[in-house]
């Protein structure tokens, strides 16, 4: 196995965990944050800005690479961490997620899904076996099974079945892998308590390195997305790493890690910063507003980066002004904060004060009023 | 006066020449390109990249800086250098060739020109005294008179007039300013050379520390353009910085500083890396072409930049997929690679082998092809 986790403390207040993941390519306290270069390129960063604004492991994704500039010219460059020039650790999901959220004309068989190009539509083909070749090109440290991601209200008995298939398929992706990359097996089961637990154990009997949860934060309400992790935290176990797929807004990040996951991913942080919200040690701010037309302070009053010498009446002005410099400092703001946001979470649970910094959290940020 | 210039060397192969500028923010050699930052922003460029791929002097626009995010803002900053953290020097035009090149409904009258926004409509009014209370505002190094830039095919009756009108404007603008910021005068006269000659002549009697010429690069012809400044360099008086608007193509630029032109700004290199053109020592490369899927060269064969650590394959797929980072890392070689050239060519002027550099880059490249 090419990836170690080991539990370093449980927060007395929380229960939230505190790890630690090996990869090959670096060492990493969790809970972290991985921030998200879909086509092999977090947008508008450079990877040696992608150094300060992470912890040094990033996602990548299976379906666009495949698609744009295809699997071999990646596995020419010697994997996307090569074709980005990335010296960092990395993750690639299956390529399932997409192709239940990007495409449509799908037809799932046993054998895996036919489907239509999200933008093209020409006629394509994943199945378990091509999503583990596919992963193997693109040489990430950790990959993903290929699963079905069925929307969180389908049916009790569709779920079943999805589930079902989902299994057959980890299964069958596990014996197709010819590298030692690390496998992670995906919990599916939508907002159902049984099938989660099912999928989860069944998983569980083939042993993965680190488990992801999907089909969650797909359209499902805040809470419902809480008591799924807060039961499978008891279902999961310890000595292994809960990856929570999708999920980035800062409330989201801490409420489920007080429900015992490890690792996240989100393209939130980066996209929200492209329509000009920033995230914040004070709360997230709308920084094209007129507010800010003549505010003279940073864009984040506490946390200081290199986005801290520009005004947030300057940052405005490139918003209006269509100027993609505007995109780029809010990217990197967003993915610093977050950054700064998990580093302050892994310290309150080293202290066992988490809760109290989920109080504060809650006192001081707007973050958590959308709901 | 806040700058000075003297001519350190005259090529003996070319009659170019070699110079040396001192403004308030910094000391540079001539022949310099300076790169626009029409809005206070290097389009996709930190500052801190901007001094890396320049000298150390820059542009900004009045005319969009006017309308946003306004005067008052930016001199609440502290001028552009203020709102955009740029600690280098800086070069304002006037807004004149912006109200005639991108507005229409226009009125021009003797005391100034009444006009629509390019975009919302609106109604608006420069005359020579707003375009230096302006400029006053953005408080660059180096300002320009507010001109009349009309089309190169103009009749020579309106040129005559146009003309007559840009002195009287130039005047009024000099005696105008209240601030020690370097007022440049701007020769007009479109390709007609007894007016070049007039409107040169009557404004070395106004004595302006610099002379910028305005009106080429805007249709004519390439060798239209080389005939006019081939003509002023006899006219123009030798110990004083002529600056050649708008001017950056590589061939361009080395034909005009022959012709005894030191100072150039234009768009075209970080417009053209935008649509996925690069200019490199080996030439120009349309980066998006087929031909450059498996390339896996760096960008320029010759010139280390960081940009030197992605392949041309990894480049061409960032714009296939439309990620941003395409036009920043190509706006970052085309800038490196002007500045490049332009040292080389400065070291050229002061070797007197500026012939011999003129037909190896003839030779070597396809810069000169367009003809």
């Amino acid at each position: 196995m090419s990836i170690t986790f080991e539990v370093l403390h449980t927060c007395k207040q929380t229960g939230a965990r505190l790890g630690r993941l090996t990869t090959p390519h670096g060492v990493f306290e969790t809970p972290i944050f991985m921030p998200v270069g879909t086509q092999a390129s977090i947008k508008t960063l450079e990877p040696s800005e992608i150094k300060e604004v992470s912890d040094g492991l990033i996602l990548g994704n299976t379906y666009h690479l495949w698609q744009q500039p295809g699997e071999e010219i990646i596995k020419d460059h010697g994997g996307i961490r090569g074709f980005m020039d990335w010296d960092g650790a990395l993750l690639t999901d299956s390529g399932g997620f997409q192709v239940f959220s990007l495409t449509d004309m799908r037809k799932i068989t046993e054998e895996g899904v036919h489907f239509k190009h999200h933008k093209n539509g020409s006629e394509l083909f994943l199945s378990p076996e091509i999503a583990m070749r596919i992963q193997e090109n693109l040489d990430a440290d950790i990959i993903m099974s290929f699963d079905e991601c069925p929307p969180p209200y389908s049916s009790d008995d569709y779920m079943k079945e999805s589930v079902a298939r989902t299994l057959r398929w980890a299964k069958r992706g596990k014996e197709a892998l010819t590298t030692n990359q690390t496998l992670f097996g995906i919990v599916q089961g939508g907002l159902n308590k049984d099938l989660r637990r099912f999928c989860a154990e069944e998983l569980v009997k083939m042993d993965f390195p680190g488990y992801a949860i999907g089909g969650l934060s797909v359209g499902e309400k805040k809470h419902e997305m809480y008591e799924i992790t807060k039961f499978l935290n008891d279902v999961l176990p310890i000595h292994k790493p809960r990856y929570l797929m999708g999920v980035g807004a800062p409330d989201d990040l801490i409420e489920n890690i007080i429900n015992g996951m490890d690792m996240f991913d989100c393209v939130l942080p980066t996209r929200v910063a492209r329509h000009g919200t920033a995230l914040t040690t004070t709360g997230k701010i709308v920084i094209k507003n007129q507010t800010y037309e003549k505010d003279y302070q940073p864009l984040d009053l506490l946390l200081q980066t290199k986005v801290s010498r520009y005004t947030r009446s300057y940052i405005r002005h490139l918003f209006k002004a269509n100027e993609m410099l505007a995109m780029r400092l809010v990217t990197y703001q967003n993915l610093a904060y977050l950054k700064h946001l998990m580093a302050e979470i892994r310290c309150a649970i080293k202290e066992d004060r988490l809760g109290d910094y989920y109080q504060t959290m809650k006192k001081n940020t707007n973050y958590f009023k959308s709901r």
